[in-house]
């Protein structure tokens, strides 16, 4: 009887029929994939509830048991710690990113041509305004994690990007009436102010310009999240946790949950990521951890692209150079998504996603093949995220009776 | 139309494949079972919610309308009711067992050889001990009930069951910081003291050693429960109830919910009970009463003791014995379970129970086998417990519409 578990989260991996009628998981080659199928128990699952549209961080709270209405911090809590920035109780945190702006504070490209700078990001860390220090970082191209550190701060505070080109750079303010609005505000605008001051003339910028680049002369702010402590995994289930993962909003969402975070050689978050090399850490992980929580990016990225081929070709890999690495392990095994990203639509959407559960004792329900509408007739019917952690839980025997 | 109907439980009868790939329910002959199936609307049911696994009483509770989260008073309550003893709002009951310590108040047999006696239960009843009565009966074999009348008690208070031989007795203690809690503990602990002082000695158990069998000379108490009273099922739901069960537990749940309970020759709550005269008492019950709740607890043992052939052989028997004879009443039928109890982990899980509903106007769903895996695919799809009064109260012409 195995005590342990591992979750392989395809991201955005549900989708609907488009080309041809099929989904691109139907499209894909997928014999592994269809073997687990084949063992185990199936179903859909709607993430946080039907035709709610989940965020990728929602909806990886709710499905490792934490109820995002309750315990969701906020996006810049989750990356900041992905970012593995150190966060106490009262930070405010932002998602930030380069961005390049001319003299009148219009936005030239909100992402300064996709490329970031350690150098830069360094000239912005540890400036304080108004007694509260600001550690700021540079994670992948353009895109960095801000902290505030201080008293009497506040997440209710509206973002800076614009998400458009074009327009000029907005004015942080209060969403709600009060002090520590008005004092949060009123640092992330003299940040950024002060960030245009500092990076406009860097050398690093001089450079850029010298070689035709985009500047990343200024700092735009979203996402604002308060961090507050949430009981660890191992304290709620009672199962130590490990996570596998890219990018790095999971590895953030997997600190917050009190999970190990394993690093991974070529584990990038795109479509280059080392599969093989992921296989091989969740198996490794799961001889010392109870519970493995494995993360695949690159499918939701395919469904943002509108990428049928893409996507259908990313998961006949991931079944070819993962799955079938995994398919055998003593554990539990589940294969789902965080929601689905359907490549016509390009965006989140709130049709449930695919699920197996292989693993003793679960109850074959004879459905062969893994994709969105086979699902559908499985043996699991149609549960909910919330669902997940007590049904693994109760598998792997460490579940609390209700009652006696 | 009928406005009757027939609540079947059989008490952990769901379960996972095991020997051959099948459930012991799939591995039973069940020609009426079937019958029922065909003619009925199936599906699986959550008693609690996905995982959860339920305990016997809150499970009871969430099937019969009542959410066990506000509801449930605690097992020792429930115990007590199905004991014939009277309880007033605040009186604090436990479940209770006679058990053999040695002269260290060493455990040496938690149920004293599974043999009770009533006359060493009259010699505790009536107890006071600071101004707070106690009453006392033994129920079957080694397991009894206690009940503390006073004023100023809680039910936040530790068991003195260690639940393992070789260990002391433990002292009770409050889960709670409170004058009460102090207060309840307090006299548990000089109860329990007192039990040793009075039996250990007695003529009952001077004879037992003479025949060489392990006196009954403590009482060790658990599963503390505060009495209130509950809105009762004719109340809540407008038909009157009536539970035909051999267990005390059940008989407890019953009359907790202001149902009647119907004494039936040879229902004894385990294998050897009469499933004849329990299907007679049911068929007789539902002249008098709307609903009637008919409860077979054998399948959970058989289960708990991993005796695959022995859940086979009971469901077989249930099926020919009592599902036979109520298969045709003018009535609706229900036939499910209050958790599945898997023979492969011999405890409570979390995994749905199948359940089927017969009567006029279902909408029947093709489904031809009554079992855990056929009735996924079922009319019903994956409902929880809360849910099947509703259904039932609205079959029965007993609903209230929500609006106009």
């Amino acid at each position: 009887m195995s005590t342990k578990a591992l979750l392989l989260i395809c991201d955005g991996l549900g989708d609907r029929p488009s080309i041809g009628g099929k989904t691109p998981l139907q499209a894909a080659n997928t014999p592994y994939l269809d073997e687990i199928s084949k063992e185990g128990i199936n179903g859909l699952m709607d993430v946080i509830s039907p035709g709610i549209v989940p965020g990728s961080d929602t909806a990886h709270l709710a499905i490792l048991g934490y109820d995002p209405y309750k315990y969701y911090p906020g996006r810049g809590v989750l990356e900041a710690l992905g970012a593995d920035m150190e966060l106490c109780r009262g930070d405010v945190a932002f998602r930030a990113n380069f961005a390049t702006v001319d003299d009148k504070m219009r936005i030239i490209d909100r992402r300064a041509g996709r490329k970031g700078s350690k150098d830069l990001a360094e000239a912005l860390n540890g400036l304080e305004i108004d007694h509260t220090k600001i550690m700021f970082t540079n994670t992948t191209e353009h895109r960095c994690a801000l902290v505030l550190k201080g008293e009497n701060l506040s997440k209710a505070v509206s973002d800076v990007d614009t998400h458009e080109a074009g327009s000029k750079v907005k004015k942080c303010v209060p969403l709600e009436e009060g002090e520590k609005e008005l004092k949060t505000a009123n640092i992330v605008n003299e940040f950024v102010r002060q960030s245009y001051d500092i990076l406009n003339e860097h050398p690093v910028n001089e450079e850029r310009r010298r070689r035709g680049e985009l500047p990343a002369n200024i700092i735009l702010l979203r996402g604002a999240g308060s961090y507050e402590e949430v009981p660890a995994m191992k304290e709620r289930f009672g199962f130590g946790a490990a996570c596998i993962a890219g990018a790095s909003l999971y590895k953030g969402v997997a600190k917050y949950l009190g999970m190990d975070v394993v690093p991974v050689e070529g584990a990038t978050g795109i479509a280059d990521t080392n599969l093989n090399n992921k296989a091989e850490a969740a198996l490794h992980a799961l001889e010392k951890h109870d519970f493995v929580f494995l993360h695949v990016k690159a499918t939701d990225s395919m469904g943002h692209d509108g990428n049928f081929e893409g996507k259908k070709d990313m998961i006949s890999r991931i079944d070819k150079e993962l799955v079938a690495r995994i398919k055998d392990v003593d554990a539990y095994i589940v294969i789902t998504a965080d929601h689905s990203t359907p490549v016509s639509i390009k965006r989140h959407s709130g049709d449930p996603v695919p699920i197996v559960i292989k693993g003793e004792g679960v109850r074959k329900d004879g459905i062969t093949k893994f994709d969105e509408i086979s699902a559908a007739s499985g043996g699991l019917g149609r549960i909910r995220g919330a669902d997940l952690m007590p049904i693994l839980s109760d598998f792997m025997g460490f579940y609390k009776m209700f009652g006696t």
